[in-house]
């Protein structure tokens, strides 16, 4: 099969990581899988929230669209007075996400916030942003050492994450807009370096989906994910 | 093994779904599981949100703990100006899970909505809220089926939702809130009565999991849904 | 007279007080007056607002309704950002009562919120959840002392709350739903043992009332806390 | 018994009712009840709320005050994104107690409300602006009649409102925010001119009190409710 | 040319500045320029915002219209949950204005607040309020002084406003909102009694405006502003 | 003088206008003045507000910066429940300025919205932003009449906006943050290609200035648009 943009079943988009895409930022990151681009910028801050025991670290991340990163224009969540649903949901995933690769213990009384604001959206940007906000989180980490905040890297592992899914009947890799729109079966996989799972999120849109399924899916995430994290490590010329 | 409270690794806990638990609902349950208590109320309502084809009806759910259904008192949602984050994507997943399983042109124009509020919270709230939603969802579809407002009960197939996850290195089913909190991974998992799968959520709280344990997580949750299903059948006495 | 649900126009409808409803709380009562049910939770938490004197406690209520505890549904306060008027009215007056019979310096520096979530509604549940409310205050007075916080019950004395009003020119008790919708007046009678008044609130809905009215309406009242309170002492056991 | 600003029990504060204060409204009252001065606007539109029948108006009030009109300076309700509580009270009791004086089928399918904002405040705030909110609202319904929007003055009868409490053991009229701090009980009476009673609120504040307490609180209300009519009558010239 | 309600072009409205309007303000004034009439009263609290060196004050300004300031209702800001954007812009102008004429380390770790309410409007409430809120200002600082707060009066001196603009293309002073809603120019000039500029606010509402046209009303503004400058020193009394 | 940049008191800093940096919006600019880089989106909608007359248009701006565009972390707008009353100052004067140069009834029954979000800021995100949209709405103009959706191009006019100010004495053009934190006097020049002004704001941060000064800054203003209109239109390439 060929997809309407011409990939093959298990090919991701053309990816890009820029850093130091803005220069306030402790780690800035614009990410671009195709058409998805989202800008991750890390900020480090003195001090953690209280339900973290004392010493602790912690690493948190925020997620919004920009009004115009979609086909139609979306009104701002302050103009309804709450962030949307939607956007909660993904933030408090990508902040687990990172956190699963980091020991908080070795970041010290510090607060990382990872913000993802999505410039232009076509799919993947809960994958997007979990991918390059990693790659934000490791430049901070990386300043924080150098700056002498903190005596050593606390980030333990590598963390990328990518969808996949069921589309006219076929397991399909990286989803752009108008897959996932169509999709039967949604799924988002989150995985460290060797494929063990961080975080797996599997959604039947249209129709509950078998075990096996689930399986085929799973591999094609992982497939994904090591892709994704080659490019990070390039992104990050060997800082970590 | 034998878990603190004496069950099993593949243990239910003592499940109660009683029904007609309020007078006014369409379909009113309240569902207990162990010391977890959810009251599921299922309201009709003429109309249909304006995403919805013309003619197609939609289910949706608000999810909502009592101040007190936890050990410490928890503030109510109105005195922070906004549901808590938890708790809309909690309702999120309640609501998709019921619509996998209706016909939403067969619904016609009309709006279930399954208010499932937690009065007391012993761990798997959300699972609790999806299988007693299930069963409010139905009575309240037989109730218009009696009135003539639509022909035919347009639900599908059955549904229920277990948790699962990794306790002390062993897989376990039905977490309490004790396990919850020191479970390493954690997971739901909601799905059909042949072991297809609705959707799944699963997240390495500690530390990233494996192929394999994934795979043994599965098996555990399609055994307790399979449990859950007969009760259900059990509480409807065959109106389904 | 006979009234549409066969009682007399001085009698009150079954009463059920049933107490350790749910586990958490420090008093947990579920009241049922008729077809009203509402649930009393107490908590208590250590710490008083600033605008109490030094060593000395606070009693405080919030009062909600589940969105299907009546006919219709009813959206949920903080879907419109705010407490219903009506709610914020009522949890103000819950609070006086309760204050009215704790002498709050024995209480010492510690806070009690009763929590009063009707799970259904018909008519006079800000009466049902002060009497209600009442008990669960006082089982967490009890294990207060049990539990060495406090020397001796802050508690004066007893309170409970009845509704009366004029239905089609005759003074009733303990108004249902449909009878209050049709009041010509309505009151609210808070009172002690021996019949002193906590609060008393009326209002001519349709017309002004005479004073002879009442009169008439402040002696029925007496008659129905008195009852009430017999069964707040039954339901407590001798404990207070 | 003479009292701190040297009235007896039974007097009542300086009463000043001002017309036509501001020039928009379509009734505008100025009242001052000694140091109380409260600025009631009536404002007419056409419609009414879905709540009421078809062809029959609605009256309803809002009611604030000024940062400084206390002692202290209060930040303003939209600094809190929420109406005070009291405020929101206060509010639906004005508006109920001016419906009742109106027969809202002859006010046609219009809206009246009253804005009482209180510019200054010593006690008394919402007896006070129920009193000039008549007088504010009987302007507007004359200038309805003047310009032909009804045939016919809705208003069915004269209404106001004055507080009375027991300081220091002994009944008092009219009191001031002093009196009213160190009130054992305290009490609004709105009443029409024969003394009949359209709305009473009273609140043991410190202790329960006596029936025979409370005949001499509303013995007291009437006598202060039939001066202020007095004044109402004199502000309106004629016009009612 | 002479102007509909019979002024010449440089003309200002009948100007009154009422002190002591209310009595718990440390300084209070009812400003009228014309049929525009705003309460403009000064808080002193002890404290300064974070932002301010150490050992210095603050001052700040809130600005509200009443509802029925104007020809038709406004509704609240606090039913809509936010301030109105055009009154948030007005009271950081206010309070710019009033922080230039003051030396805020003089004034030490005090903040003064003055709340500008507007109980009628017709045009040019935001100069009015400066104008009105530097003497309410002024008699705080006067009454800081004598209480022994501050050892010296902090400001350093005289600051008015006054709107002009291009109305059927004739530069006028002080316009009234009918003028005001024709104006093709609108300009707000702050200024000081010698014609120095503490701030300019110009808009070209239908056209863009000249460099003369600019000059022209800048001009006009200075013979405004030194005249109102003249009523503040009247209705302080040669207290600054 | 030479300024802490580099540039003399009358140069621009570095100015780019990249056109289509987004593919939704009908016209997407991200322009970048030295290290000020504003992202500025306009979006054309059927349909225009209810306060404009039949058969016409309306402009209008909605201004944010990201959370990290500043040295600092700045928690978003939703987080606080409100827009920044900066933010909202500054979209207002943005849609005012932009509508000065467009014929609303040429613009038919269409609303734009130019987004304006800025990525980096570095001082005069408002002019940049004002400059930047001017680009994306008469990109978005352009697109309209070559889909049919209008017969003529409404824009009436070239406008762009420079801030200048007087720092350690000197007047200098187009600010960055160090030396706008540091001015004495603080003005904001949005003007036509031929020097006349669509809106002045200027403010004495420090101190009040002259009319001499004030003379001084507005020919520097001119200057400094009249080159960035030349940079508008180079951007264009004669679209317009």
């Amino acid at each position: 099969m060929v997809r309407a943009d011409g990939r093959s079943e298990g090919q991701l988009r053309p990816v890009k990581i820029i850093t130091d895409f803005t220069k306030y930022a402790e780690g800035s990151v614009l990410i671009q899988m195709g058409d998805t681009h989202v800008l991750c910028n890390a900020t480090v801050e003195a001090g953690a929230p209280p339900y973290v025991p004392m010493g602790t670290g912690w690493v948190t991340a925020e997620y919004s669209m920009l009004p115009r990163a979609t086909g139609k224009r979306t009104p701002r969540d302050v103009s309804r007075l709450k962030i949307a649903p939607r956007s909660s949901e993904i933030q408090r995933l990508i902040g687990r996400s990172l956190r699963s690769v980091v020991d908080l213990a070795k970041l010290g009384e510090y607060t990382i916030t990872v913000d993802c604001d999505v410039l232009q959206a076509d799919g993947g940007t809960r994958c997007a942003s979990i991918t390059g906000g990693f790659v934000a989180m490791a430049l901070a980490c990386k300043r924080m050492v150098e700056q002498g905040l903190i005596q050593e890297n606390p980030i333990t592992g590598w963390a990328a994450a990518v969808s996949v899914g069921i589309v006219d009947g076929v397991c399909v890799l990286d989803l752009n807009y108008r897959e996932d729109s169509n999709a039967e079966v949604d799924f988002n996989a989150i995985m460290t370096e060797n494929g063990d799972l961080i975080e797996v999120q599997g959604t039947g849109e249209e129709r509950p989906f078998t075990r096996a399924e689930h399986t085929k899916l799973l591999n094609l995430g992982t497939k994904g994910v090591k892709s994704l994290i080659g490019k990070q490590k390039k992104a990050l010329g060997g800082i970590l």
